[in-house]
């Protein structure tokens, strides 16, 4: 059968095959998260207290409400197989519907009034895939997102992958500085690069890595002067408002979202997502937008898996309808709270005396972060990471957060979770931070 | 707030903005599957006997199983809360281990002897997602993937997303012709093309949209033909084998894979999913492959979404640990047989009485390939497409199937699918669409 398929032009039979060759430019743009090799070192070591995980605590995944959403789901059979079947690019209505009405809601608004549909919210596995899904539909190689500075290091990593350049913009503790801001595409538009901008990305509450929140006089400047500097470009800028930590306020009220300040709805792109407000497990994420950039969206998403878990959009659906959401965010309020009051406490103890050190307090959120002396850096080859594994504690190196050009990195930093761990071994792991950094800085 | 913002550099507040202005190329290379299309056509008209859809059929979804391993999941809540918690970027190891034994067991192996471990294999959202990675990780715009013609019509559109070029290979009812892949190596070799072309990909079981299974004596011709042309290339031509029917078999025994005549391990990139043989709502889909591409496709893949949900892995691992899947298997055998006899049926007797009109035969999968004569043409602005919706019936016109060159598009023949409508319909179906064809070439 095979013999006369040689032909005389065909290369003779295969011996030794040659090496895989290069593979795609986007994959050659991939590879090492640095937080990946940070996990392989924790799991190494199964007696460290790792401040670092960004993960939800364990203990609080919702497993009764899911199996009560979940035995209403498959009871009935004509339910149960639609949610077996499959769904649609942009995911299943009612969900859709339901997930609109809350975020109006929480913005004090209704459906209604503001006239937006649910054709115009997408539901995805996790918001990471939508960070990924916008960005990749509104940039090419070469373009740039503002970010602020420091940033989402797992939205850095988007960036890269994309061949997208992240510049920095300068952020204190109300969040994005909008002189900071303005200037920054001022500067940008004198160097003749406002056409590589295409959008501004912010963790709007309790921001990653800092616990941050954008303060409210803040958030019409921020959309105002992007706005405003669209014009000048000849094209939307957008925001990218990830406000994936928003129901983790555990002190103070709840602040309108950027949307708001975007009356002509024509800028801000809402992402949001269940993964931190009920399970990541489940990846059910979801995004508000602009009608060009949806429709844009989800024909990208038509081509790389034509829409997420059905069965889970379902099941989410089903558990909000039976009212099971809000008593879970309560719930995780009260876990996450003294958690939160732990690690403040264990710093003041802790790291108070030491001099330079300071951090920031949070309302909400899984993060604090801690800025050390200038000259000690916290940096993965410097003499404090390995000084914090010998005494028994892992931390994000701040410098993985910051952007690749605009703003200075500061190795002197690290970002701390206390959603894992439980407030005693918080309390032993900062007790632990605190010896390496005075042995670091001696 | 705001007004100090306002600097002598910056432009006048906005009052009308901007046309969005233009989305990424690879945005602008997204739209218009022809197929959303069509599904819009159907829907529109509920009395269709729609013979378009490749849904799989409601009424064969698996929901007592699925209820029974949920109930197993969520009843020990160490083990509902690990699957509510965020997974790895391959996926739930205990599945991955389970699913690369049943791939291996499919093929007379065992893990044991083939030295192969789950770290080859990763869990994606449906195989599509992987199809979607896998050629993303191959391949930049201006490549080229050789693509049986005709081709899964979705996966043309993820080449044509990629700015990927797909190059047609002649198949008859025995699938690929080893000699047409062959020619067609040494034609782009002889333009000096062949560093274009990084991969093939075939639907190597009851193929999407004839129906057609590569047989015996082509698998080793295949897997030899791509290896030789690997060395001229001097780069790695891997050969994606989209087995998302295999399960699907109605008659006949089943086959190696192609992965069996990979003996080097090098070549082969088996992509499958459970969405045929199980449930598309869940979404699970997997890949083995050579190592080299699986930690590329795996940095890739920690980009996009970090993992699939790992929910619903845990779901899948538990049905099968029940046994619950191959009896399963045994009963969408059983309901889909009579369907696709049906369809042979009526195609004997509407079909087969007009003049120059022939179909494949398939053992299996959902879909039967119509060939009309030359000159009617079946495409979605030819005569016979409207004829066919005003007798009542929509199917698939075949010229969407074809790669975008190496072959001529076929536009007198279409794609009919049995999976979705009952016996009766599928009889009603193909007398309407009989008497449309009739008219049309008349």
């Amino acid at each position: 059968m095979l013999r006369h398929v040689y032909r005389p032009n065909s290369p003779a039979p295969a011996r030794e095959m040659p090496h895989p060759g290069r593979f795609s430019q986007r994959a050659s743009r991939a590879g090492g998260q640095p937080i990946s090799e940070l996990m392989h070192q924790a799991l190494a070591r199964p007696n460290l207290v790792s401040l670092a995980a960004g993960f939800v605590d364990q203990q609080s995944l919702p497993v009764e409400p899911v199996r009560e959403a979940m035995a209403a789901l498959l009871e009935e059979p004509l339910e149960a197989r639609a949610a077996l079947q499959y769904g649609t690019t942009l995911g299943f209505a009612p969900l859709r519907e339901r997930v609109l009405a809350e975020l109006l809601a929480a913005d004090g608004q209704t459906v209604a009034e503001t006239g937006l549909s649910a054709d115009r919210l997408i539901l995805t596995a996790g918001s990471n895939e939508l960070l990924h899904l916008v960005t990749d539909t509104l940039c090419d190689p070469g373009d740039l997102v503002l970010c602020t500075a420091p940033t989402y290091f797992v939205y850095s990593g988007i960036l890269k992958n994309l061949g997208v350049g992240s510049y920095g913009v300068a952020s204190d503790a109300q969040g994005l500085i909008p002189e900071a801001l303005d200037e920054a595409l001022a500067r940008l538009d004198r160097r003749q690069e406002l056409s590589r901008v295409k959008a501004l990305y912010i963790v709007s509450y309790f921001d990653n890595p800092r616990g941050v929140t954008l303060v409210g006089d803040r958030r019409a400047a921020v959309v105002e002067i992007v706005r405003r500097w669209s014009q000048q470009a000849g094209h939307v800028i957008y925001i990218i408002d990830d406000m994936a930590y928003r129901e983790l306020r555990y002190a103070g009220p709840d602040l309108p979202s950027l949307r708001r300040y975007d009356e002509a709805g024509d800028t801000v792109i809402t992402t949001h997502t269940f993964s931190k407000s009920l399970s990541p497990g489940l990846r059910v994420g979801y995004g508000l937008m602009p009608k060009p950039v949806l429709d844009a969206v989800c024909d990208q998403k038509g081509n790389i898996n034509f829409g997420s878990p059905n069965f889970n959009q379902h099941l989410v659906a089903k558990l909000l309808d039976a009212g099971r959401w809000w008593p879970h965010v309560e719930r995780l309020r009260e876990a996450y709270r003294p958690k939160l009051a732990a690690m403040l406490a264990a710093a003041e103890e802790h790291l108070g005396p030491i001099e330079g050190v300071s951090w920031v307090q949070p309302e909400g959120g899984l993060y604090v972060w801690v800025e050390l002396p200038s000259h000690c850096d916290a940096g993965p080859n410097g003499k404090l990471f390995d000084l914090a594994l010998a005494e028994g504690v892992l931390y994000v190196p701040g410098e993985f957060c910051f952007p690749g050009e605009g703003t200075e990195v500061r190795a002197n930093s690290m970002r701390l979770s206390f959603g894992v761990q439980p407030s005693e071994r918080i309390h032993l792991g900062m007790a632990a931070l605190a010896r390496a950094i005075v042995k670091a800085t001696d």
